[in-house]
């Protein structure tokens, strides 16, 4: 007897779906197509390792081979190929990892090759290094890993997303193309028409947004809650396993919040929440062989574990300058002393939550003038000494994943710090100055590099890995 | 006795999640923020409507006046205010629309205005135009009309994204930078680093994309299965109510289907599983009044009924010529004459589906000139009279909101069409060429422009509105 647990009518069998179906021992497979990943031939049985990217394990199809013609045959299979099983037996192995085969029994009428593979096709059975792949950008995601993170990193933004819906986010779309440079911080890349004179396109110098926080902290004043995952561009200098030019950012802006804890608190339960839920998956989502410089299957496991277990630690940036002062007197850092006032440096963070927390920290209220000019300030501290109301998520060996803040709320407050910083002398930012004058609210928000938290969570450490394509200061734009 | 659906611990209390909550008819409500819609101040009482953007009703909050200086009090509450509301009751209100409505005894202690308005906000109780909302895009949100629309097209994508996740897709994401102009077509947005010289960032020509289609092939044949939503560009000359020069766009490639009628399948499937999906939330979606120029409630309702108990029509490319043809002779087409060769103008498209199908309709099969390198030409046809298996789905109103093919999986066809275009000269897109000799399978996709398909299903008529902060040739980007 057959049970089909969903109804896949309107597209062709997948492996995934496959796997989901089977539930006796005597099932017939019609029809099942998908990608050579190893080809094993024995004196009277060969078995085939079939992919096809829908999940983690592949489907193993084991050949009786009865006579020369039939081994001929088998030997034409090869790695890469494109291949359509039909008129296939399903065979439950519970005592194997797999949980079920197929087994044909005439593979010249069973087998049919879709699309074969020239000499030079460079996918082997054999698990390839992270830098071999990364030459390979149109085949490197046939590779097990990077099919796992891609389909890792779909999993995490939908359990993301399905997180904010659950407590009454509405997903946004703020522009890409911005007149503004938001922190007034990054390297900016710079947009024209290719068919018109510069500038002339929208009648001014128009950019690829460094964030579309502004923006957002509009919505928020209409939908109390908002989110958006949209490409940002930086122009980066530096090209780290941490950077992108492009990246992906989660944005989020949210109403009626007054402190930043209740900011790290949410960033803390939804964090947890996509933990939980990649974790009820982890049989589907982790890969099997994982490359060196890579998390194991079961060091990734151990990781979200703990990341579940532990109620993160939550410091001030005055007290993490403290404990980083104590170490640097120890054992001092390599290259920056830390000291009140100035911005922690990636090898401070990732010594605080990789060495000193052993887990995610917050570190929160950091010195005005190491921030943008929007958040929030702290009252009653002295001159020299001013705060402002904000956060950042550090987790070991990547550091930052997530920054947020408090947002300057009051006209005063706001107008005077960006007189302070000398900004706005065109009046570029009035509209923003001006929210505050029309029913403003107490809102915070943050945002989260996803290549980061997906790379993080995956055990990957080069967050180039965790997108299809990478942009980056010395990569190449050839697809 | 109070009942709770879910918990809302993590954050303050939403005017949605409230109306969730509620189900007695006695429940003390200790806070409840949000922005004043209207105030009516009677002799006695007084009515405030309150909203927070988060769900479409506002929330009634009744105060009994009993002094002068409550009188004085409620006097100075203004549309556009942000109040805080404390220590109220609630009531069930079961015969009106909205169930329920709070009520307040002491004004004084239990309403604080959080932020006040200026003399010029601009919003007021009444229903304001479209025409006038544009004006106001750091305001315009907070109109019951545009802030529905924002939230029925997050609840759009999100039906959308949960459809491919039960179809085994992986939501992948593509870059907007890329060096290659994917049709050859449209006019491009070209970057810069605005700190480097010209094209030297990534040291070639650098455009923003117009269609993630090509790297998504890439992605289709390792994962069988990819889809994904990334803002594409394109420095449109033509501003209608129908073009955007940055918009969203839901692409998606599928392995292994054979025809062009899978596709189509595929697609209407999709979409009616999202209508579907706003159908059965329709009370939390749609606006309760909408503008001039928008269809009302009720003939909203009525778009999605009929577009869920219809099968959508196909028909071929020379069937639709020849039936606009017949109506051509007896009413002629204000602009065009339709011609087999030439592109359906919007005019016929139009027509074809609001008046003569009165029905979405997949037109498939367009000849080959008409459309781009990349689809696979139907076979066993004649010199001239050759076409492609693609389709292009025409809606009432609207016309095209989604266009697809089969891809030329055939490397000799596709590299023999490629030389006729004159296409890849300099090898540009050979590493697409080649993904046709390693594994090559049958492989369709399709792309759906969002905010058409919001605006559509919306019964609004500029798409201009179904996206935030719109960038179109003439408009501004001063935000």
């Amino acid at each position: 007897m057959l049970s089909f647990v969903r109804n896949y009518s309107i597209l062709p069998k997948t492996i995934k779906s496959l796997s989901k179906e089977v539930s006796s021992s005597t099932n017939h497979v019609q029809h099942v197509k998908g990608w050579i990943k190893s080809v094993r031939l024995l004196k009277n049985i060969a078995f085939i390792d079939l992919q096809d990217g829908t999940c983690t394990d592949a489907l193993k199809v084991c050949i009786p081979i009865e006579n020369s013609k039939e081994t001929e045959y088998v030997r034409r299979l090869k790695t890469g190929q494109s291949v359509s099983i039909t008129n296939a037996q399903c065979k439950m192995t519970p005592e194997r990892e797999q949980s079920f085969e197929l087994k044909i029994s005439e593979p010249l009428k069973s087998i049919s090759i879709i699309g074969n593979v020239t000499l030079d096709y460079p996918l082997q059975k054999k698990a390839h290094s992270l830098s071999f792949l990364r030459t390979q950008p149109t085949l490197k995601h046939r590779s097990s890993y990077l099919s796992s993170l891609m389909r890792f990193r779909s999993h995490l933004e939908l359990s993301l997303f399905n997180f904010f819906q659950e407590h009454d986010f509405t997903k946004v779309s703020p522009p890409v193309l911005t007149s503004s440079d938001c922190e007034g911080a990054g390297e900016l890349f710079k947009v024209q028409s290719s068919s018109r004179d510069n500038d002339s396109y929208f009648g001014k110098p128009t950019y690829l947004t460094v964030s579309t926080q502004l923006h957002l902290e509009i919505m928020a004043m209409a939908l109390s809650r908002c989110y958006t995952l949209t490409p940002c561009f930086r122009a980066e200098r530096s090209d780290t396993n941490r950077h992108l030019s492009e990246f992906w950012m989660l944005e989020s802006e949210i109403s009626f919040v007054d402190s930043v804890l209740e900011l790290t608190r949410f960033v803390e339960e939804m964090l947890k929440n996509s933990i939980k839920s990649c974790y009820e998956q982890k049989n589907e989502l982790l890969p099997i062989i994982t490359p060196d410089n890579s998390l194991t299957r079961e060091e990734i496991l151990k990781r979200w574990e703990s990341l579940l277990h532990k109620a993160w630690a939550t410091i001030s940036y005055t007290e993490a300058i403290g404990i980083l002062k104590k170490q640097h007197a120890m054992v001092p850092f390599p290259n920056y002393e830390p000291k009140w006032g100035e911005s922690l440096q990636t090898e401070h963070e990732k010594w605080l939550a990789g060495e000193h927390f052993e887990s995610p920290v917050f570190v929160t209220d950091y010195p005005r003038d190491c921030k943008a000019f929007y958040m929030k300030a702290n009252s009653e501290e002295l001159p020299g000494n001013e705060t402002v109301a904000c956060f950042d998520l550090l987790v070991p060996e990547m550091g930052e994943i997530v920054g947020g803040s408090m947002r300057e709320d009051n006209y005063d407050s706001l107008s005077r710090e960006m007189a302070r910083r000398k900004m706005n002398s065109s009046g570029e930012l009035t509209w923003y100055l001006k929210l505050r004058s029309e029913g403003t609210i107490p809102h915070g928000g943050f945002g989260l590099g996803l290549e980061r938290l997906a790379s993080y969570l995956f055990g990957s450490h080069n967050i180039k890995d965790a997108i299809p394509f990478h942009r980056s200061a010395s990569g190449s734009i050839e697809l």
